[in-house]
């Protein structure tokens, strides 16, 4: 099975309520007057980091893109689940674990250590609380609503290729936490771009029921040269949202489209219309 | 590193109050007038299932250990979180999982799938919620309490050679959830039996600050003849608890043992004083 097939079938399931159909980035459920908030990521050696990459960096990045779940529902950190396979370089993964807790402020509520053979495999769930109800979610985008983006796209990329500037946007990013928290309570839908932005804008837009039509010179790209790529390659966990027309934005990001009503296409890449969400962007499996 | 040498690290990291100090199965958070319960487990191919397992059995292994370790704490399961490698007999782990979601009333909250290579890697997260504060933990055992064991110990153990009768133990353990929101209100401690008996007798008369003797002959063994093995070999997922010497109790459960003072050697097997963990049961790394 592919990731597309597997979470069909998970769909099938007996899902929570507050799972949101497995369609969202995170688990909203209400305990006791709070709302709280859940996300797991995995990463795999070969498969998101390299074998010979440094387990430090690696560490605050899978700490990082859980982080970045929280920020895309203005969410503010509770703690940290590790499911940790013992291999080479825990002492450096250790090293990287404290750099990131101690930068976000962010502690660890358990986990489990195993032994494992081969490549290595790292979970994260994060656990957060809403500061906004109702939680910003990938619905919610309405025509006439402006897209915006937070940062610079393909930053990742250029660090992976070796770009000196650019390596710490790919080995330590930086989740958009405080920027979810003052976008939470205005914006009309919002997610964190993992998966490249024409991707994340393909979700957005099927989630919500309408089509998001990009203004292809106004997204802020490292190496405008490589547009196409920029906004395919994904791992920048910038912060993607919509605001409605008249409201004030709070954070610092960039207009980059327009929410249209729905139209055959679901995404319009300046004057293209897009289809198909093949080769839009990373996908799993 | 060791699994002991990697736990000794993490506790030196910024821990939640909750995390009680990585000392015990779950994390205790309170949130808004609740108290959640959490816990991660992960299982590796060639680690913890052979190659050759069934992964429906193996789906329904990794959620019911979780669930084991909510049923320690007397939690009600809210949902759970998987991180999924893509592998073969995605089919056989969905159907797996779907009969342990159906045979304890447990939803998915969410989830991350990947692709990975070589051998897989699975890891649920579970949430629940604690039906009685204070919530059980490892510490709390006192002198003059009776130890007490739910089930028989050794069937996974047999059940994993290939006995007939005991394949369902060790392939598909069932929590023992019921019985453990039974146990909450009068148990002065209480732990799941994960990794054999003497090991978690040893570890919960160490955290309570006590020393445990246990009755060699009073402990219900599947196959007599091999306590040893039956008491270290783990897998068995019962609950291990102690009661007050004047409460009722208010499930099956068999007396094995009684709390004494802190004595120089934390467990005593039968007339045998134990001064140190090695060889009492199955550990990682």
């Amino acid at each position: 099975m592919n990731e597309g097939q597997f979470i069909a079938a998970l769909q099938k399931l007996a899902l929570h309520p507050g799972a949101r159909g497995l369609e969202d980035d995170c688990a909203v459920i209400a305990v006791g007057g709070e709302h709280l908030i859940l996300t797991t990521d995995m990463m795999a050696e070969g498969t998101h980091y390299r074998p010979q990459a440094d387990m430090a960096d690696v560490a605050w990045k899978l700490v990082a893109v859980n982080l970045s779940d929280l920020a895309s529902k203005g969410a503010e950190p509770i703690g940290l689940l590790l499911g940790h396979s013992l291999g080479r370089s825990d002492a450096r993964f250790l090293a990287g674990l404290r750099d990131v807790l101690d930068a976000f402020g962010v502690t660890l509520l358990g986990g489990d250590t195993i032994a494992a053979t081969g490549a290595s495999t790292l979970c994260i769930t994060a656990l957060g609380r809403a500061t906004h109800v109702p939680v910003p979610s990938r619905q919610g985008a309405q025509a006439g609503d402006n897209l915006y983006v937070t940062g610079m796209l393909g930053r990742a990329m250029l660090g992976f290729e070796g770009v000196e500037e650019h390596l710490p946007a790919f080995n330590r990013p930086v989740p958009r936490l405080a920027e979810g928290r003052a976008l939470a309570p205005v914006v009309s839908a919002m997610m964190d771009i993992s998966d490249g932005l024409l991707l994340d804008c393909w979700r957005m837009a099927q989630a919500s029921g309408a089509t998001i039509q990009l203004e292809t010179t106004a997204i802020p790209v490292a190496d405008p040269a490589r547009l196409d790529a920029c906004v395919r390659w994904g791992d920048d966990y910038e912060l993607l949202f919509t605001l409605p027309p008249d409201a004030d934005l709070p954070v610092a990001a960039t207009r980059i489209g327009t929410v249209l009503e729905q139209r055959p296409a679901p995404l319009i890449f300046g004057e293209t219309p897009i289809h198909r969400p093949d080769n839009l962007g990373y996908r799993h499996g």
